[in-house]
Formats: C-alpha cells, structure tokens, sequence
C-alpha cells in the first residue's frame, strides 16, 4: 500500500480524557476515532489490527473444535424474560422499543440467544459435546466509558458457548478453551496470566480471568513469577488427549495466582519474596463454567444414550477482541510509539523512500515494492513528499516490525537499511538479503 | 470439516411465512434461524457463504483503490441533525436513548458519519480522490420485514463513500465503483445488471441499481436482452484508465435496462422484440453521486492546490451483503435444493462415505479426505451413520458444486465417484484423477 494512497491521519493533537498510552497512541496513530461516548470508528490502520487479532482468534477457536456461527447484535427482550437475566441486568443494557413496540435490545452478551438456538436444533446426546462461537459487536452502556477502546461500550468480542451432557463433560470443554485461550494469546504476541475469578452476573462455579500485565491494567493481581514462563501448548497440542488438557491447566494452577477480589495475602506470602509479583492487569479473557443456569430455566434438554432426558451443562468463554488491540499496546511500546508483535501488525514492514521526487532513488524503492509484494509481505510504502525525519518518526510512531528505508547513498552501493523497530538496530542490506531476514529465512 | 463435528441443522420444517424458495431453502439448509422479526443467525453454513462473499466484495473494492475502514453500528442522532436527515428518514430508523437520555440511532447508512471523519482529517485536495469503505451490520426498521434475509431488518451491507475535487472527478470514482461492482457480481457467479435509478432519500442527480433476475425480484424490470451479454471488465482491468472506465460504462448504458420506476415503454418498444425482456429483479447494488448534498451542510471543505477552498463532491456505493446470500439462491437452485457457485460455496466439495462402519469403506474415506484437505480444498465429510440415501438428498439440497462418494463398490476398483451439481453427470475416477478435477486442472 502507497501512503499517499492511503488513508493514515496521524496527528499530534490528543484529548486530554485519554489518559493511558493505548488510547493516546491509537488517537495519534489514526487508528481509531470517537464517534460517540465510548463508541469509535476504527479508520484503516487499526482496522487492519483489528482483524489480524480476529483472524487469530478464529484459527485457534477452529483449531480447538470451535464452530462458527455468526448471531445479530439486537435481541428480543422476551429471551432475557425467559432466562430472568432482564430485570437482573440492570442500567448496562442497552434496552430500544422498535416501531411496532416490541422490547429489544443490544446484546451485551450471548448465553440466552445460543441456548434457544441450541433447544431449537439440539435433541440428541449424539451432537454432544458442541461449542459455538462467534466475534460480533455488543453494547454495554458503561456509566462512565473511557480509556477509548480498553473500555467501550460497542466493543467487539469473542464468545463461545460449550455443550455437554454432564459436569465431567463440560469441564473438559472448560480446559480445550483454557488451552486455546493460552495459544491464542501466545501468537498475539502477549503474556496472559490465567487467574481464578468470580464468576459474576454470569454465575457458575468454575470462572478463569486471562490478564495482561499492563501499568495501566484496572485490576490488581498478585501472582508466582513462574507461572509467566510456562510455555503455551503449542500448535501441535493433542485438544482429544484428556489428559494433556488436565495438564495444561495443572501447570498454571499450582502456582500462585489471583486478581483482588480472589486474593489471600496468606497463601501469597508463602510464595519466596522474589517470585511474588504484585502488578495490575488488563483482563483480555474471561472463562465460565455455569452448570445448568441458562439450560434448566430455558429447558435446553437432550436425550442421553440410555433414553432419559437431561439438561445440559454449559459454559461461555469471551475474548474481548477490540479490547486487545488497546491491551497489546500498552505491554509493547516506548517512547516512540507502538511496537507491534509481528502478528498483529497493520503491514509486515515498511518501506521509506527518502526522495521520492529522485529518479534513481524513487525506481529502487519502487523495484524494491514490487519485490517485497511479490516474497507475500504487506508493505506499507512511505512515497509521500515529506522530510525523511518525519517520515522515520511516523514509522517509529505506527511501530511496523520491521522499516527498510531508500536513500540515494544506498541507492549508489546498492543497499537498503532495514531497521528492528523492537531492538532499533539498523544494518544495510543488498535487497535480496533484506527480504530474506524480513521472511525469516536468514 | 467431519459432518459428525459440524453443526448443520438440516431440517424438513419450514414456516408457512417463508413465501419464496430462497428463504425456504435457508431455513431447511440450516443456514439461518430467524431470532425475531427480520432478526437472523447465521448457522454455520450460512455463515460461511457470507464470509466469502464479504471477502469478494473486499477484494475488488481493494483492487478499485477504496480503503477499509470499520464506523460503529450505533450513531450520534446530532450528526443527523447536521445533515437534516434526522426528521426526514422516518419510521425506519431506529431510535434509542442511552442512559444518559442521549439520542443515538442504529445506523441504516453512514454519510454522515463519514463525512464527519472525512472533515475532522483531511483539508487538502493532496488527500483526493479518496474512497472509504466497509462492511458493518445495519438496522432499518422495517414495518414488514418480510422474505427471510432479503428483506430483513438487522443487515450486513457494504457501503463505499468517494470523495472528489470536483464533479469531473466525483464521476470517474463513480465509473470505478461501477465497473469494481461489475467484477463483484461476476465473481459472485450472478449476473446483475446496472439500470438507472431514483436516487431516493440518498439524493443527488446520477444513480445505478444493480439488479440480479429472479422470479421473486420486487422491482419489475426491463432491458434489451443484449445487455446481458456483456463480459466484465475482469481481473486485468486498469482502474487509472478514464477512457477504459468511460468504456465500460458506455458498453452498457448504450442498451435500455430499467426498473418499473424510470422504465419509458416508447423506448423499451424501439427495441427488436425478441430482444425485450420484461422480469422481475432483486436489487443487490445501488450506485449515487450526489455532489455536495452531505459536505456543505457539514462543511466538508478542502484546500485546492490554487489555495481555495472547495466543498467536495461526494458519492455512496451499496452492496446488499447479506441479501446477496438469499439472492444468489434465487439464481441458482433447482428442485433439489441450492446450487452453489465455486466462488461462494460454504465447502468446496462434498465427501460421503456410504458405510462409514465397514473399515476398507472409512479408510479410504479417511485417506480421500486428508488428500482432499491436503490440496487446499474445504471439505464437507459426511461420516455419519445416516442411509445412503438420506447424505445424497442432504448433499443435493447444501448445493456444493462437487460431491465424492465412496461405497463397498468403488473401494474394490479402487475409485470413487464424483458428481458434479450443477450438471447431475457423474463420473467414476481414482482419488487423484477426482481431486485433479475438482481443482480445475483436468
């Protein structure tokens, strides 16, 4: 993509209500703009974060035997009726009469919907277990929304919904989620700390919060240093193998870790001095285990194998999706700007021509384009008019992984300087080789 | 994707209120379940078929040179006072009030809010031509919502807004959405033809419908048949090229096609008879330039390169996303059920093993199956225990372009049979010869 083609409006004015470093970052970036309270466009730059993150989600919700599906952003209140959740949810929900006035409303989230899709299809222990997901914008109108898109109340999440006939079943659907949700962090390019949790309006027993370590994070947490160096699974990881999936969760549970409303000073103290973290975090996940308390009211019933009916047993997962692109910035950044995991990064890398009004200068860089596309790389290519200072400064500011720039010196020896923008280091390059160490293959 | 893992809802049952047979064919495919009135999920089948034609539409608006965006679904009633639309649209728009008492509505389009981001960053003709787009879920409450996903009330449409210098330029972003749309609905594998339209309450002086023929179409259409015939401009096609754009404008608009609202039977008369066509067409495009209409009352000024400022001359560019889906069926079906084209299919190819309790039947599925996956196609593997007859009428009615089957017979050959939908020829093959087919290379 040619800059001069696109559409990035970097500014150096922020607001002064954003006050943590992710919303003023994507403010200055042109990642994101207000439109409402709590309620944003995502311009072209983080629209492209935003999908990476989604796509993700998507490939590691897939891979752990996820189905997709996809339910509307506005629901009958009748369904809330059914589940007792309506009068329950009080001032955060968006409630609208239609012309015909008829009660809706904005979904904040989705048991009771995928529950009545659920009854209505679902008859038989054979379908069993089944997980559903989907990534669709909802709507909770937060007294107070702030932090831009950390906490807004249209946001974009993942939710996924698990089925199985019994307890031990539904605990197993638990931790294939635990185990994805591990993975999908991992290749976000970000350390999320699963920490027991209370379960709160969404009830059950079994509830796991995954956070970020992050200054600005609005919950204490109090954890064991060692429970951030357990690896992930991994994409080979077995989700049929029972077992591997009890140890996965074993690995991280026998280490110390809880937010404040879960802490025990006690049992933390016991932790030797130099492995107790106490930091705040951003929680990106959020994992439930609730037994019957949606299927029961909603009469979500199958048949078992032996003929008797039972009510199924279920859980929900969430992923906050548009929460993570605020949550990635505030674990990866410098003075700078952003510095995105190569994951999740808007373009691959970018490429600066230092004068693009010189011929020779302008036909490497453009040759050097077209090579770049061509290796599968999504480059975002500096061809505007602008002072080579501020053009380093904006790639500084986006934080691509890596930024090759043109200049007529290199253009003599034939080289190119490709800076690291994590490291800062700087080499030069012929082409060829430049490409090669962005692929990884040198 | 193992039928045995997937949930696919088939189902015999249709409500008596879905009136025409892509609304039949959805809700017996399992590809949607109506959550209220004109409120749908989409099921995973179905999800999948909109998934690929948002991402056809992506592409050739990418390849016309329009930038992605995302603008939220709820929207500042202010916005709408701005541009006087507020009190003119009506009963179908959704009105909500927050918490605050605030004035939001659920977008039904997005002018305003474009063009209010459009002011907020660009001030300089150096920006232009620009053309933003995306792909975001809208309400328009209907009062009668009515033929499933095609005339819903909750809808997924892409909407594209160009911004110009002026009228000159305004028309040539207007003749590249003209032609990208041609490319779309080619690759979408449906013919749709662009007539003169009623610009309606987007407003402005030039406007194209695109309509896709089908017996249960709501606006009567007329056209010189000759019109169909015109190829489009296809994948090789130069969006910097006026003349070629003016070409392709001119190839089609030399032949009469209109809807019942601007049809002129003294010219439809002019043609050869046996060249009129008189049906019926389901609107999935609609094309405005409308010049100043939204950035004067917002102001939507610029700086020309000679230093004045000049309002912008705008345009709006619809895709019915989710229409289409329902739209395309109306195309493509038989008494059998839906006949999907490659490009949009929810799998690739079927796979049927036609004893999947005998092991040489199930082993030679199982290898058919990897080496189908193997080669980059998305597989539907029917492995259930259902009766033969049961998976072919199922296979039939989900339409995927391609089936294979494997049974006690062809496992002793050492072959398989692969059925063609489209067509109903059936052909016996080795593994290798069927996948060879399927993609393309035989």
């Amino acid at each position: 993509m040619r800059l001069t083609r696109f559409f990035l409006p970097v500014t150096k004015d922020v607001p002064s209500d954003a006050t943590i470093v992710s919303h003023q970052l994507m403010l200055r970036t042109g990642m994101i703009r207000q439109n409402g309270a709590g309620i944003y466009s995502w311009l072209p730059l983080g629209f492209r974060v935003l999908k990476k993150i989604e796509q993700i989600v998507r490939e590691e919700m897939d891979r752990a035997g996820a189905i997709e599906l996809l339910m509307p952003t506005l629901q009958q209140a009748d369904l809330w009726r059914d589940s007792g959740r309506y009068d329950d949810y009080g001032e955060e929900m968006l409630r609208i009469r239609d012309r015909h006035g008829r009660d809706m409303l904005y979904g904040p989230t989705n048991e009771e919907m995928i529950t009545d899709i659920f009854r209505t299809y679902v008859k038989s222990y054979k379908a069993l277990p089944l997980n559903l997901y989907h990534q669709q914008w909802k709507f909770r109108d937060e007294v107070r929304p702030r932090f831009g898109v950390m906490r807004g109340r249209e946001f974009l999440m993942k939710d996924a919904y698990s089925f199985d006939l019994d307890e031990a079943g539904a605990r197993v659907s638990y931790q294939k989620m635990f185990a994805a949700y591990l993975n999908t962090f991992d290749r976000l390019g970000v350390k999320a700390i699963p920490m027991q949790a209370d379960p709160g309006p969404i009830g059950g027993d079994l509830s796991h919060e995954f956070l970020i370590l992050a200054k600005s994070g609005e919950s204490a947490v109090f954890c064991d240093r060692e429970v951030l160096d357990v690896p992930a699974p991994g994409a080979d990881f077995d989700f049929s193998d029972h077992e591997a999936l009890q140890a996965e969760t074993d690995k991280r549970t026998r280490f110390y870790a809880a937010t404040d409303e879960k802490h025990d000073p006690e049992a933390f103290s016991a932790i030797p001095e130099e492995r107790r973290v106490e930091a705040r975090g951003i929680e990106v996940g959020h994992i439930f285990y609730f037994g019957t308390k949606y299927s029961e009211p909603m009469k979500a019933d199958v048949q078992r194998q032996d003929g008797q009916l039972v009510t199924i047993h279920g859980g929900s997962y969430g992923i906050g999706v548009s929460r993570l692109v605020a949550a990635i910035i505030e674990a990866s950044h410098d003075e700078n700007g952003i510095i995105w995991p190569a994951s999740v990064s808007p373009f691959d890398v970018g490429l600066i021509s230092m004068k693009p009004d010189d011929e020779p200068v302008s036909n490497f860089a453009d040759a050097l384009y077209e090579r770049l596309n061509a290796a599968g790389l999504d480059v975002l290519y500096d061809d505007s008019p602008d002072r080579a200072g501020a053009k380093f400064n904006r790639m500084d500011l986006i934080g691509l992984p890596w930024v090759l720039t043109v200049g007529p010196r290199g253009v003599k020896s034939g080289q190119v300087e490709l800076k690291h923008r994590a490291s800062g280091e700087k080499i030069d390059l012929s082409p060829e080789d430049a490409v090669a160490r962005i692929l990884g293959m040198d």
